[in-house]
């Protein structure tokens, strides 16, 4: 027995498939050495010598999953919301990356990205950084700090930058990486690098083939975006010819899923068939980003056909294509926006459930992780313990509507506890973001 | 000199136009006896009398405007999202409107709604009630104390209601009505009573002309719904067989604008042609509501005609088809679903920007309240004080660029304090929604 052995009471929330979604009143939760051994109505007495918390009424959900957000782009979240893509990666995005070439900046600025992800509702993400290897390794050092579980690229992209933000060459591109992960592998608990191609557009053929190499050598994830803009899909055409589709452009190097690629593809608004066809053989995971698509009216992804076909899809804030870090509001979102999606372009595909929500923001996106996303035995206990009192209401809820609620009202005030591995991160804290 | 006498200084913003947004950094707006005398760069002599409070770098602009609410839906906000318009009624909102017949249970859930509403960042509101007298009487006896401005109307609807909510005849809903105006004219400072037949498929054609008298005996303004969805645009047509249109059938009865009856009509998200001519010879006010044409999968009103056209419109959180009671949010929605609908639907309406959401959420609407919604020179002086400071950021911010973060990442918390007509109704709060 150690404090990473507890037992939680509450009202306790988590979804077993993408449309099943048990919820529990008065249950308990059993968190032995940072895993969960399950859900009881009835704690067994096995584990009746453990410490108990009684979080009487308030909800026990486990932690949400962000599977695509860019660190460095915290800062600006919200503003310069009037463009789409590609005139906002060249007029927006590329000159506010270029800062974190200065240490002192990328100091302040990840300093306050990390604090108000600490006090958010997720435990685990899949981060971009910029294509600055010592802007990078600061990230991740202080992401490390916060005790969330996180996934980070230093940014490729030797092409079609800016004059302050691109890569000398490939060389220079695959040679910053290998410096980048010789600083990082091995020197953090919870902070694991990811390969992280901007996306095709920013890297060229031969650097894909070095990455490629490294990939390989070094056994790692990847993370890049796939369809999210007709102008950017266009432009892949153009710059890789034979690729049959966007999603080919990365397949043709090796890095589009499979057993030894695990892939993070964020977007995929408008995959085609085929495409789609090859993200489900492949296993990639899509990270489903709808406050983005609609800030950057890149369009409204197919996520009811991606839930039907069983691909893998969690959800992403995509800051800064997204405002918003709250995985809650992404649930919403994904569920607004597809509402629209059926009553605008396509009243075959019926808009995303609650539990379909619920399921991406955890299990959905948590698998990409390992065993997480759930409190089924064996899963690794990220929980948020949440107050919904100030969400007052004269009449009786059910704890599914009290859930649902939630997911719509709910601020970083709400979130009395967050635990990872059975690590408590943050405690009845009333800070927000 | 009163105390309704005093000047703010601070990062000034008002619409002076549905596309012209002023915003002075350290400026002076000036409220003489509840009314502004205008906003200067540098004080004039004249009023260097009078109270100066000094809110530093804190945003300061006109109070925000909800067209559109329902208060007795308050309660049950962000629950059974996964309905349209007329099962969500049948199902949902007609039996939880029955409650309010119960007087207990009515000043239980209004008084939680005016509080909330207290400290939103709304400053005038045009609400509906029920159809039961005494809970909308007591409703405007709650919101008259909270010190807002609001119009409110008791439900007119007698047919196709539910055994346990529609009105025994047009008769006895006309009797009511006059019953609920003899107890509310002349009762309040702040609140005023608005007509509010609930729309078409609720209302007879006995009761409408029965309405019509009233309005125009009592001089009111009224409010209803328009056109939001399809299958009740369908039922419409079915029960008024002579209408052209849907706002057609208002029309025939002398309910739908011109100068002697104002008129604001919710969502206009279908409205064809010929009713969009109508409603602007009529001066008809739209209730621009987009979370809740989302939220119940309505569509995406055409708001970039309806402005360009020159029509008035504002803004509605139409809660509880809408969830948020944040008009800041409304705003951020009408950007975003205007994205969609332009990328989706129509690329030849351009999305809405933050200028004109603004002015929606201020001038636009409040201008059915008289001179209300600016700073301009003879504007009643609503105002709230907004603190941005918890909205950290590493890098210099216009105040432009602070008062699009804020439109999209605020809460309740970042208002700091609220005037309405010079009168202050809430300072330096941190309770929140």
């Amino acid at each position: 027995m150690n404090e990473r052995s507890f037992v939680l009471k509450g009202t306790i929330c988590h979804s077993q498939s993408p449309d099943t979604l048990s919820i529990m009143d008065n249950a308990y939760v059993v968190c032995e050495n940072g895993i969960s051994a399950g859900v009881f109505s009835v704690l067994p007495e096995r584990f009746q010598n453990l410490p108990l918390k009684d979080m009487g009424e308030k909800l026990i959900t486990p932690g949400l999953v962000d599977l695509h957000l860019h660190a460095p782009q915290y800062c600006y979240r919200g503003t310069a919301m009037d463009l789409e893509l590609l005139e906002w990666l060249n007029t927006i995005t590329f000159p506010q990356e270029a800062k974190y070439k200065d240490p002192d900046y990328a100091q302040k600025a990840y300093s306050i990205f990390a604090q108000d992800l600490k006090m958010s509702a997720t435990t685990r993400a899949c981060i971009f950084g910029t294509l600055h290897v010592d802007a990078t390794v600061l990230l991740m050092d202080l992401l490390e700090e916060t005790g969330l579980k996180t996934m980070v690229g230093k940014v490729n992209m030797d092409r079609n930058g800016s004059p302050d933000l691109q890569e000398e060459s490939s060389q220079a591109s695959a040679a910053d990486t290998r410096k980048w992960l010789s600083q990082v592998i091995g020197r953090y608990q919870n902070t694991q690098p990811i390969l992280t191609p901007r996306f095709i557009p920013s890297c060229s053929d031969d650097l894909m083939r070095r990455l490629s190499e490294i990939q390989k050598e070094y056994q790692l994830p990847i993370q890049s975006h796939l369809s999210e803009n007709f102008s950017e899909i266009a432009w892949v055409q153009e710059l890789c010819p034979s690729s049959r589709f966007y999603g080919d452009a990365y397949s043709q190097f090796g890095l589009f899923g499979g057993e030894d690629c695990p892939t993070i593809m964020a977007h995929c608004v408008h995959s085609t068939d085929e495409e789609i066809a090859l993200m489900k053989e492949r296993g990639v995971y899509i990270a489903h980003c709808p406050q983005s698509n609609t800030d950057i009216a890149s369009g409204i992804a197919p996520v009811r056909r991606y839930l039907d076909e069983g691909l893998h899809i969690g959800l992403g804030s995509d800051i800064a294509g997204g405002f918003s870090l709250s995985i809650f509001r992404a649930m919403a979102d994904a569920i607004q926006v597809s509402k629209l999606r059926w009553r605008l372009l396509d009243d075959s595909l019926k808009p995303v459930t609650l539990e379909e929500a619920f399921y991406m923001a955890t299990l959905g996106g948590g698998s990409f992780f390992g065993k997480v996303g759930s409190f089924e035995k064996g899963y690794e206990f990220d929980a948020l313990v949440l107050d919904d009192s100030n969400l007052r209401h004269p009449q009786q809820l059910t704890a599914r509507e009290r859930l649902e609620r939630f997911v719509y009202l709910s601020d970083a005030r709400n979130i009395t506890e967050k635990y990872i591995s059975g690590n408590i991160i943050t405690s009845n804290t009333l800070q927000g973001i």
